[in-house]
């Protein structure tokens, strides 16, 4: 089945916005052994949007649209492919009583541009939105395109997300082909192209898969798909074997799922003090539900009053060494781990940039990390070109990596 | 000029990557008063790759194609442009002595795969990339398509953007119109439907400009486009008249820039004590060069341990009131506003989802916010449904613009 998505919106043409609803559809699509063709992006100009509305007609099976359905200005999606497809709009009694009752339960009145999102086209189901006011648009047996169906989504992430689940995947569920399943590997710490060479062989071996490779801020990702399951997991027991250590983990997960599934494995206890990252490394962890368990918690020592208030430090320890500086960074996570009483503690230092470090010789890009455990403390110097957002997203990655493989020692 | 964006690779077609490029591409046009009128993403696919090049050659007076210039196995993106417009590939050796010198400068071999990038089609342009090893192509006066002109670069960002700025900007500059600018106004703690019944009446007056309105996260953003810099001078006294406190910032300021800025106007620091958000915020303003001027420092107290050892909470205090309650945020924020001798300090308690909160009468979705200065401090108690990234972002977002609040009154 030839798959489109369309996004509809001048923001996502501009540096305002970026598309995810279609990547979380490209996900729920690959479970089902479905994936897009393309991708699209237009502006809320009627023009190219009808354009790109009868292009996709000629060429894909299902067109996936998210967003222009809200009650604003410059939402007009439906109406557009209401025009595209001869199709008039009629006021949809339960739809008007549904948005009615959403401003009700949230004790808001509802302003009268909302109602325009009660209009369907005739020849189209509604998809009712049980957490937003606007209703998605299914059509199925176009006449003219009996192959062909259209979904309209919402904009709104939550609301797209809802929509597919209850209403679009069941009945995807039934057009499916035969599954497509992957291979993921997360590598750590390893350039995108030495990886490659790497592995060549292997690839060569277990050419019959379709192999892509992702390189992203100090991680890598080798993606296998295939129908075929065995094909699959030969090839996941060689990488496995050649990459050792430096695989981070084999699936979905993430480096810091992985770090906290090690350390809840151990039934052990994490702290963090965060110079450089600035908090990055906890608001990672804690992305994931039950991170409390492992994380007793961990403290941004942005300053040298922080480091000398929360985790213990001398003021003139740092005067003397630098707060950038292997022996302040060892300090810091020996003293937190006291501190919180953790297993481990993880500290970080560094310098951002743009600027160069005034009081130490810490050029834009330099990192200490300094994990202490139950047999010691073990010490890495990174150092990552580049603008600060990269730095910082980096280092925290190779901190997390770090301590990954010091769990593992 | 029609422009295009094309961004290459398998990966972007599934839940694995997000077109970053054309975003930032996006907005060095719009400083050039030029803008996208598509963007597309296809997969490593030589067919749909070969259909949607000749599209756009038919549409488009300028195609951006970003990635797929890679020494890897599934990077094809010249050599498929080549044949499209029947060039032979030839090896260019500066391009070829560049490669080798950028591995020498590394200190790490040149894995022979990367030799491929060297290799550059008869008839186009090779751009130098200083910082990685896949040169850019630019094409001009292409036969047949005279007005056409195609630019490849490497999918890496940073490496995108730099040649981009050196090589590619340059150039546009010429064939730029008349520049087009923007008034963008942050809005915060107001819904976007409720935003655009306010300000209905103004977008009427103000009609000759091309507006949008963006949602996200507890955050709208509108903007406002034209080449009439007076135009967009009334419409901006107008609406921030008329938003008043409920006004972030006009620009391309952010919510945390904007803190950042009121701390430092007032020269006064701020220290954070964060359960809920888990760093969250503190990597939000650690993400701004010179933050560390303001930002003392702040804890991750994610344990009842952390809230004691970090913040001074007695722990039967914690037991009492439960985690998720006004006494302790406020105790939180209290406790660290004093610890790290900061003119202000924010707390955020609260229950981010999944579960249920065991230990108090926290729904997932609730939290709690303190804001301690100088003349005392003040509660929020908030409630996001929603997913636990959605929620965690909302309620950061929330923190923020309650603290810029809290600083203007």
């Amino acid at each position: 089945m030839r798959i489109e998505a369309i996004a509809i919106g001048t923001e996502l043409l501009t540096s305002a916005r970026v598309d995810t609803n279609s990547v979380w559809i490209a996900q729920r699509l690959a479970d089902l052994g479905l994936a897009f063709h393309r991708k699209s992006a237009v502006g809320d100009d009627r023009e190219d949007l009808r354009g790109l509305f009868l292009e996709a007609l000629e060429r894909s099976e299902l067109i996936i649209c998210t967003g222009g359905l809200g009650p604003t200005f410059d939402d007009f999606t439906k109406e557009l492919w209401a025009e595209v497809l001869n199709a008039p709009l009629v006021e949809h009694p339960d739809i008007r009583a549904q948005i009615e009752g959403f401003f009700r339960t949230r004790n808001r009145p509802c302003p009268p541009s909302n109602f325009k999102q009660a209009l369907i086209p005739v020849g189209a189901e509604a998809l009712s939105n049980p957490i937003g006011s606007a209703p998605g648009l299914l059509w199925e047996n176009l006449p003219g395109y009996p192959d062909t169906r259209i979904v309209l989504f919402p904009g709104v992430p939550r609301e797209m997300k809802r929509m597919w689940e209850d209403q679009v995947e069941p009945r995807l569920r039934a057009l499916a082909g035969k599954p497509v399943h992957t291979l993921r590997l997360l590598v750590g710490s390893i350039g995108e192209s030495a990886l490659d060479e790497r592995t060549a062989a292997l690839r060569e071996k277990h050419g019959g898969l379709d192999w892509s490779i992702l390189a992203s801020l100090g991680l890598v990702e080798l993606v296998a798909r295939s129908t075929d399951l065995e094909a699959l997991a030969a090839a996941q027991s060689d990488y496995e074997a050649e990459l050792g250590i430096d695989r981070i983990c084999t699936g979905t997960g993430t480096l810091e799922a992985t770090v906290l599934e090690q350390l809840n494995r151990r039934d052990q206890t994490l702290a963090l003090a965060e110079s450089m990252t600035g908090g990055r490394v906890a608001a990672l962890l804690t992305g994931i539900p039950g991170s409390s368990k492992a994380l007793v918690g961990g403290a941004v020592v942005y300053s040298a009053l922080a480091k000398a208030e929360l985790a213990g430090l001398a003021p003139d320890f740092i005067a003397t060494h630098g707060t950038v500086s292997e022996p302040v960074t060892r300090a810091l996570a020996e003293g937190m781990r006291v501190r919180l009483g953790a297993d481990w503690a993880m500290a970080i230092t560094g310098n951002a940039g743009p600027e160069e470090d005034k009081d130490g010789p810490a050029p834009a890009g330099t990192s200490f990390i300094a994990v202490a455990g139950p047999a010691g403390t073990q010490i890495l110097n990174g150092f990552f070109p580049g603008e600060r957002a990269d730095v910082l997203l980096r280092s925290t990655h190779q901190a997390l990596d770090f301590l990954r493989r010091c769990l593992l020692r």
